[in-house]
């Protein structure tokens, strides 16, 4: 036996772990590329042309660092916010930013408050510090306000998560109750609110921005409505005194050069993303009148994806994921009881609007049984 | 006085802090652009025209996230190396990967060992999880391998770095004496060897890889000699066991599917890597030819900087430093005491043979004591 040098005691006690396995994973064990590609909420109408022509234009330039102080992309985003440079920082998506946090607030050993079956990344990242996590099931597809306070209160938790809309589910909360839940929870706990899908949703559920509540993290991402996912870049925003905390660990040279001059130029382009928001809704109508056609039924959704209630159990939901994968469509499904009867992430998809024989085939299958069993 | 969220002890007690101040923030601050950009060790060569090809073929393609398992490009580094892709870790530049070793081998209060004045990002790192610098001064201008051995043995310490061919002073060791210090390091520590610039100097500097030993890590990178500093994309190599720890922390979908096509594809064209260290090499002659007639002398260097001594102490270096910024020129210089008499950076440099006046002002400049005086 190879003596090795020791771990720290956290991380000795870690699983080496993908916290979400890609479709290009699933591919490499099938030997074949997916047909259509709606598992990974990803806005398959692409990114703004203004931003790729940006990105064309600026590949050359890769020889130089990128900026580690992201000013330009921070003046952007502080502008479109209404807010100063000082209360963004940007990082490699809305994931490296949870890492981040996660390391500013908890200690091995201490609560972080989260709800079940929500963003398994964040998850990932309260383990990496050692945090130990109390999850609060969601209640009526929604994560459930009341219950994370309760937790946070009787945890005495440094840390809560909600996305709001919400993922796996799609659902949300108004900015009412998130206010609510805002003014209630201590001031010495931390409140992440992801806000990864708030531009596909209604406007009503986006409190207002208040820089001057230190206990209050809003993430945002170019992964979603603005179709950058693969540039990886998000930012928060938060009171000064804390964002500029994020200085203290965040790799300054983590985002590239490219992911910031494209991240300009998406928030530039608010016309085209306007538009993306309008085929999303459509696309949602036309994902529920396709899941009602067969006897199923979609879940309201103020993201880019929707959930599918299979109307059966979780193995029921997992074979239809099953059988859908096995036809080349690369989907996901929640997997915490309760959640687990959908399956979800039937985007709004430009690339099925090209490829009506993958649409047909799944509308054109039959009654709901029939659907069902030729699908499983 | 609003309440905080207390951070975690580690994180309080640090400062918030940039370790490198890139050149747009110190433009922004003179405002003007700075007519030559040679403090950053960038390549000004560029990337290969094929992989700028890639990339703008790649732009379209942003919507779609990136490979979180890195699958094709450790294949391609794993290939060059002659290891198994099991043997490769990806991430956002080697400052992404230290950050994470830092993480998976220090606690709080346990000692680190480099080098004083070596590179400050490493430093960074091991101070944002409260590890304890300990810091052995160079020897005749290069890290000093014996003191680091002995600084290990004697602290008892988790890690120790040295990067090797070294920055800021662009020396480097035979690989014979790398080897002697992994054989005598202690089992139980962790040796990283940072070869950021090791295709631009001797290949008599390299050991070979052995991805048996568990307490070896190597890092590479596509910042330097392969022109993609902007794009956040390099990798460690080392023994399977410890390449899969990094999964139990590292952020999964941190390097973005942009660097991942562009790492694969300046993998592939080898001929111009080979083109790019000959110009290079002429390039630090030619740099040593014009710091000689200006009674200055270039250190020998295996990177693609030159370090210049100047010829007397930190407090002139600094001025001419500070003179050359005032010209519209970037450069950087080491600060620790016995390297501070040297200015750093006039990298080989493209930028500079295309405007010839630039490189003339500096020649013609007169003898050396004039030169000076102009420059100051």
């Amino acid at each position: 036996m190879p003596v090795y040098p020791p771990f720290t005691p956290v991380i000795a006690a870690l699983p080496s772990t993908v916290p979400f396995v890609g479709p290009e994973a699933q591919q490499r064990d099938s030997g074949r590329k997916f047909r259509a590609r709606i598992g990974a909420n990803e806005s398959s109408f692409g990114p703004s042309p203004r931003v790729i022509e940006r990105m064309i234009e600026a590949a050359p330039d890769m020889w130089m660092y990128c900026d580690p102080d992201n000013h330009d992309l921070k003046v952007a985003a502080a502008a479109h916010h209404g807010v100063r440079p000082q209360n963004i920082v940007v990082g490699e998506g809305i994931d490296g930013l949870l890492g981040l946090l996660t390391r500013m607030y908890a200690s091995p050993g201490e609560p972080v408050v989260t709800s079940l079956g929500a963003y398994p990344t964040f998850n990932f990242h309260v383990a990496s510090v050692g945090g130990r996590l109390v999850s609060v099931p969601y209640e009526n597809d929604r994560e459930n306000l009341d219950g994370l306070l309760e937790a946070v209160r009787r945890e005495k938790a440094r840390l809560v998560y909600l996305s709001n809309p919400d993922n796996p589910m799609g659902s949300w909360w108004e900015a009412h109750d998130v206010n609510r839940l805002i003014e209630t929870l201590p001031e010495t706990t931390m409140f992440i609110l992801d806000e990864a899908y708030c531009e596909l949703g209604p406007a009503s559920a986006l409190p207002a921005i208040d820089v001057e509540r230190p206990n209050v993290v809003r993430m945002r991402t170019f992964s979603k409505a603005y179709g950058l996912a693969g540039i990886r870049c998000g930012y928060a925003i938060g009171e000064e005194t804390v964002i500029a905390a994020f200085e203290k660990i965040r790799n300054h040279y983590g985002v590239s050069r490219m992911a910031q001059i494209a991240g300009e130029a998406a928030l530039e382009d608010q016309d085209y993303l306007a538009e993306v928001v309008r085929k999303v809704e459509a696309g949602r109508h036309r994902i529920a009148a396709i899941a009602a056609e067969n006897g199923l039924q979609a879940l309201p959704s103020a993201t880019n994806f929707v959930a599918v209630d299979c109307g059966s159990d979780g193995a029921f939901a997992l074979k239809l994921m099953q059988g859908l994968l096995a036809r080349g469509v690369f989907i996901r499904k929640p997997m915490a009881a309760g959640l687990d009867r959908c399956i979800q992430r039937l985007t709004a998809m430009r690339k099925a609007q090209r490829r009506p024989s993958l649409v047909r085939r799944v509308r054109l299958s039959g009654s709901t049984s029939t659907r069902q069993k030729a699908l499983v």
